[in-house]
């Protein structure tokens, strides 16, 4: 039986990544580790799920639980994954991305443990691209913009240093925008997701909603999709080898409003506002995932309006609760 | 007066860029800080010197310090700059090379302190480069192989994003191999000077060395004026910039030997040791220094065989006081 240590486990990824194990009857014993207590959001059958507290700064906590624990595969999802945090506060983001990743593979190293770890990066990594250097393949200049990216892409050179000089079983990703149900409403699609069914619920027959700008083009997979890729490159990825997760389409924010509107039947118009606009925010990120296929078999089970509907129901369960 | 901050103020670096102040008279208030407690290596008259020690890791104590002091500029030479610990303490050296440079920048960028900082990077940022890929540029492609020199790329793509995005002023150097007086002997030129000196010494007529490879090619360039390129780009360089320091010149280790046994006149018979071989060790590096002179005005000051006679005699001095 399989056993998964999953860092970050209480998030948005970690919670989907143990309803794929679940939903797919995969036997296996999960370490969750997380800075927040965990609840589990669901009965188990197949997981056999433990979670422990732990700072992931701790050297002495983290070298104690993985060498007791053993695990097959390390999942680390954990990380201060906002933009926006690194830059209001460049050292904690950069210490809590780098360090703590750091500091994992220096147990794996010290005890030479069976390991295979996976490594998300993100797409930010890319930095500002013009459409004409899209789609972004594994082989794309890196020239991260902002403290986070600048993180991730220092996670990765690390990464590749420790697979090929000490023979780490490392796999590394560069995962683009994802969506999902369970996504908080500070990410763009839940958010406009989320102001459209209100308006809905609220009665009114339309609305004006402010956005930023509606012209951006990103490149969305559903995280149900996202996990699956996670779980087959732990399975099938090459040791050492970078993987774009991402859908591979691109799709302008106006058509996620356009869509949700014409679902949930309301009249949505929009109007740009200073406070929404970001700056020097990229235009156009789409990424290649056809190393991804290639290497694992894994393709897209989630059109964009299938998790489009998924996460109304989502918010519509969570806004008629909260008002019940 | 200009206010100089030199972290690693005691070292072999820190030292020279003293002496570069003092003996061209400018007159300067420096704070040097450094782990280890600092014994002046000489009087000053222009240079107005004090001490503290201070442990770049402790972010309080560093606030404290440059609020104090309030530097015109900051010489960040503190680093844990050996390739080979890095290898056997991938955590601590990263540590102790990007969390400590980020913790100046955060305080540089809390204060909005009117400060300009060196930041110190590498020639080992290149990774291994083929003969017809040098001599190398600024724009050259960054391919870091030790946990040393990832370390280095991070803390140039932190320099670089400081810059544009906070409007620090940084200036950033890849500095190429250093050689000159007062380095110690684990670097390859002072420890061949420094066993042919023994062997002259001991009286031995001719002598046979125990060497690593001697084909390798390095950019060695003197210390001297190594600190002549630093002060120069504290004082002319350009804002958010990369700087190759180098000589532009290749030279084989053999070269070195050849220089030293004829100028102390020895015959010196060379074995290449296993022992003294490093694994994956880079063939060949040339650097192109056109755009430090070109923005700095910077020229080399001191030829191969000048830095050569002064390491002599400064191992000289060395050798003959611990036998005296």
């Amino acid at each position: 039986m399989d056993k998964f240590l999953i860092t970050g486990c209480s998030g948005f990824v970690g919670r989907h990544f143990l309803d794929y194990l679940e939903d797919n009857r995969i036997k296996c014993e999960i370490l969750g580790i997380d800075l927040d207590p965990m609840v589990p959001h669901r009965n188990f059958r197949y997981v056999n799920m433990r979670s422990e507290c732990v700072d992931l700064l701790d050297q002495n906590d983290i070298e104690r639980i993985i060498f007791d624990f053993q695990p097959r595969y390390i999942l680390h999802l954990a990380s201060f994954s906002s933009v926006a945090f690194s830059w209001k506060n460049p050292t904690i983001s950069f210490k809590n991305n780098v360090n703590i990743f750091l500091n994992l593979l220096e147990v794996i190293r010290k005890y030479g443990l069976n390991t295979r770890i996976l490594s998300i990066g993100s797409s930010e990594e890319y930095g500002n691209v013009a459409p004409e250097e899209t789609p972004l393949t594994e082989m794309s200049p890196l020239r991260p913009l902002s403290p986070y990216a600048v993180a991730r892409v220092a996670q990765e050179m690390l990464s590749k240093l420790y697979a090929d000089s000490f023979g780490i079983d490392i796999v590394i990703t560069r995962s683009f925008n994802h969506i999902g149900p369970g996504q908080r409403d500070v990410f763009v699609v839940a958010s406009f997701i989320r102001r459209i069914l209100e308006a809905k619920l609220s009665g009114e027959g339309m609305m004006t909603m402010k956005t930023g700008d509606l012209q951006i083009v990103r490149d969305f997979l559903d995280v149900r999709d996202v996990v699956k890729a996670y779980y087959l490159l732990l399975k099938k990825g090459h040791k050492g080898e970078v993987y774009n997760i991402c859908s591979g389409i691109p799709t302008q924010l106006s058509e996620i409003i356009d869509m949700t509107a014409k679902i949930v039947d309301l009249k949505v118009d929009t109007v740009v506002a200073p406070e929404f606009v970001r700056p020097n925010d990229n235009p156009y990120i789409l990424g290649d995932n056809s190393k991804l296929k290639r290497d694992t078999g894994w393709e897209k089970s989630f059109a964009l309006e299938t998790s489009i509907r998924d996460i109304i129901d989502y918010w519509k369960n969570v806004l008629t609760e909260n008002n019940g």
